[in-house]
């Protein structure tokens, strides 16, 4: 092969590197691309609103710079995309960022897509990003399980949120597929898909799965060639 | 692996599918699941009309129920996508359009998506199945080669076209990511994404692509959980 | 008059062809095209999944060859438009879905539809059929009744689901006219209408009413004619 | 039957109305509604403006108090539908506009709808129309012919603009099916179908053949009935 | 200055302009346009229907006729924007409808916009209107407080059915912001934003400041324009 | 007054500052808020990509929190409204974009908008803001000058780029109003409008015009307000 897939993992906690990580696992072939997990030393310990988002932009640029010799594709590991359209014009090798390959596999499975969000506060951002990419007339409802920091440390009761959430997604708003809005919570995906009776899709294993093929076929990225273009 | 990849050619023209398969060798990788082109021996030579697309779903359905037990993941290689919605009913295993996952990679690739049609009468049947699925406001246009069954057979003709209809494309209607409409144009991609310098997307590898990662994530489809939630 | 009006019942089913005539005979009028109603007698006793619709294109196509010599327009009768597209690429006379003719309809009676149908499975459906004919805009919701066949024999029952379900979609969804989502269901149209206060379609009734005007005007499609064009 | 069919030409000018009645007879069959072309004397010669549609909103409401007792369902035969929701909801018969009723009718004959317009300074009008009532997406354009009052009465050079601009419609913006944008254009449709191959509509014929549909079936209008609910 | 900026009450009441002009104050600034309300005292006690709506259209054009050489842009005080493009095409000076105006004014100020009607049957009227201004993607909800003419000079009880709706526009629609669908409810502005923690924005002062802009800035209106180019 | 308008220049050119300034003269009212210009020291020398302006959304905020106590709106004056969302969770005072508040005036005062952008390759990056915050359907066309830095400073030349692409969005694309899409172009606007007949919208000009209104009227964020809701 001649390039790996660098995951870029927005914030600095390196436990959701790590995690984030051991969810690729299945993704780990012989013979494909090799998968490597980066934290941003820099960021925030999460990106919990639009103003990390925005600043981790330069960062995940930084990054994408560093390793863009050794790299045939890059994911963005946060469901904000952050920086995805300025890392995208920075690289002319594949940008994936979780939460549009989140939902465009998504809507290879089912034919409304349910967002579980950690906050509802993230909803509006959420929204306007579907909108801006052009999917929103495939989203059945984006609902919060509003959990704190130190309760999503707890393992059942977010569970058990997560279920109630993706309950009224399915049964209310008609969801028939849902995706985790959030880059650390693979753990719960097929738990999640076995209760409900729907497929989950976790935004991280949908986003290095496009950018397998991607590698695989050697493409590159349209945004890189636009100023190209521009300037003929 | 637990399941193997089945590459479904609606139609019966063994050609196709061979010259289809080889374009997915660079996917064949170790560890991954296997894939198996199968041609539908019972199809017309290609699918030219609705009435083509319609009439393969029954054959495609059967190709399922034979290959369930052994697959893993279907693909539909047509971009008709013929049938589509009725295989994801008959089986819980992920099946993949080529239109659906040609245009879902390109999304991921650039921000407005040209598509490059055989005939130009195809159009109307694209843009319906494009509105069906959401995606119609990422479309920049769908333009046909407007090549016979004979003249496509010539080669650096049909190329030559596909690179007059890719600038159109690109340069009136602003697309700056292409997709092949057919199955069978493969061979094209690689020399039309350097003449053009805009990424163009083969449909087939795309579906194919989407289905490794599907399978390696043990993934499932919604609409075939639909009937059991009616029945709540 | 130079042709009648063929109504396929794309089902096997008899009774229900006989009931859905019956509901046309205010459209029988003294100078108008006649009104003839067949039966698919290869169908399915009805069309329960998209593998039905898809199956029956063929039969649907089969019955145009055999009629468009003494018919001036044809109508699909049931609430999928199976085979529908294809229909109108294999004859030039008009060809109406009654899904298609029953929305548009509604379109001009009231400002947001209601769809009522048999089960909520086939929703998803429904919608992607809405959104591929540009519509979706219109549609204030489409719920079930789920009720069986066994069910739907006891017409007090039904009738009561019915208005359930219709004062849900006209009082939470704030439809203003609804559309009876099935061809078998015109014998409750009236009643619906007066119990709930807002105009009810039946959209077998709204399909012929649209092509007995296309008959008097001796009308052609669109899609027929499409070929010839890109033949250019 | 139990009532009429009233057809009121918004403006004053006689042979207008009497044109436009003429091209009514195909749809005038026995046993069906009578149907009655009126002459709105209080209009203008023509509907040249938004100013004109709007003032003749009252003389409409009038004609319909007046024929109400006699009348089953109205058409309001200009291509603005002036008035047509104060009059939706002054009675409960239904109220067909000509440019509603021809959209919707095209949209059952092909699927991308080309617009005739006499000026293209009417096309912001007909847009800001066609998404009020949700039905842009399936516009391929809209153009003028640019002809005057004086020009219009030259019938060949009103034709062979029809064909020119209808050519364009076709060949640049990809409608397979044509509406003529005025109550006044009736006589050309079958020549001008003829000359481009594809259906046209006359969309006075086409509301008239809704109404006749409306009023077999007894059918009310939705928006009459909305004041009602509110009451509640 | 060169001109002021006139206010049109399309109803007849004097107290609702008078109301509606003294929460103009805040807006009323030396060296700025000045603002004048007028009444149209031809016009209903209040623009109830859509028939009242086209009816004041001749008289907003003879107002804009009469106090055309004195001022420099209207206002149209009905949340109907009764006449609005007619007026447009009256006048080459701006001219602002209070819907329009507080939409656009809501979407900078929050991501999803809630509106709140008097009546409910009002709805459908404001949501075509949305649609044809291409706006309804940015709607969360539109619902009524259902007041009568009498109640709604009880202002306590409006006040709290204006929470109550407000309250579930914002925590079941996802409103985080308000526009108040009447042009007399002024008064409740910040108290209802003090209350319900979001923006509130009363529609005819968002328009008188889209006014001012456009006055100081010597802007003309695009439709004015529009039949000069036709003529070309 | 309590507070004035901060427009925050994102890049560090003086000199655009003070262009920008001068062109909001004639919104400097007595009475009326202050407007004040300020420069971002640390920014680029002009906002050329989507790294830029990412990557200023840091110092807008900063910007903000030194002058929060004192301001009572602020405006960002750049056409990629960098930082928006950032800035508007940061204060709960109004800010406003540019690029949105051009748009919405512009909807307010012609049908079809045209955008007259410096590069075409900063139209991807515009469109998907604008199918973002949802007027899309109001866009007729985007199209550049195409002009590097040294001939932007041919004032002739740039006006008559400017007048041929102003030309193109009105005649081709349908475009009845127009707004420059970049901070620097105020200068050209009466200019540009007299030449093309229609309005023309400088986005500085209509930000800081929105934001004396929201000033006047003590008007808030509701994207500010949003964490608190999600937090109950």
């Amino acid at each position: 092969m001649t390039g790996r897939i660098i995951v870029i993992n927005p914030n600095s906690t390196e436990a959701v590197t790590e995690a984030m990580d051991r969810a690729l696992d299945p993704l780990r072939l012989a013979g494909a691309p090799e998968i490597e997990s980066v934290t941003n030393a820099n960021g925030p310990a999460g990106i919990e609103c639009q103003a990390h988002a925005d600043d981790v932009s330069r960062d995940i640029r930084r990054i994408i710079a560093e390793r863009d010799a050794d790299a045939a594709a890059f994911v963005i590991a946060c469901f904000s995309d952050p920086g995805i359209y300025a890392a995208r014009e920075a690289t002319s090798r594949p940008v994936f960022g979780i939460a549009e390959s989140g939902m465009l596999t998504a809507m290879s499975l089912g034919a409304k897509v349910g967002v579980i969000a950690i906050l509802s506060r993230s909803v509006p951002r959420h929204m306007r990003y579907f909108r801006g990419i052009g999917v929103e007339g495939r989203v059945a409802g984006d609902r919060g399980i509003e959990l704190g920091v130190v309760e999503l440390s707890d393992e059942s009761k977010t569970f058990e949120r997560m279920v109630q959430v993706g309950t009224t997604l399915r049964d209310t708003d008609g969801a028939n597929v849902l995706v985790m809005g959030c880059a650390g919570m693979a753990r719960y995906r097929e738990r999640l898909s076995d209760r409900l009776g729907i497929p989950v899709v976790d935004p991280t294993q949908a986003a290095v799965s496009m950018a397998i093929g991607a590698v695989m076929l050697r493409q590159t990225n349209g945004l890189a060639a636009a100023p190209a273009m521009a300037a003929e």
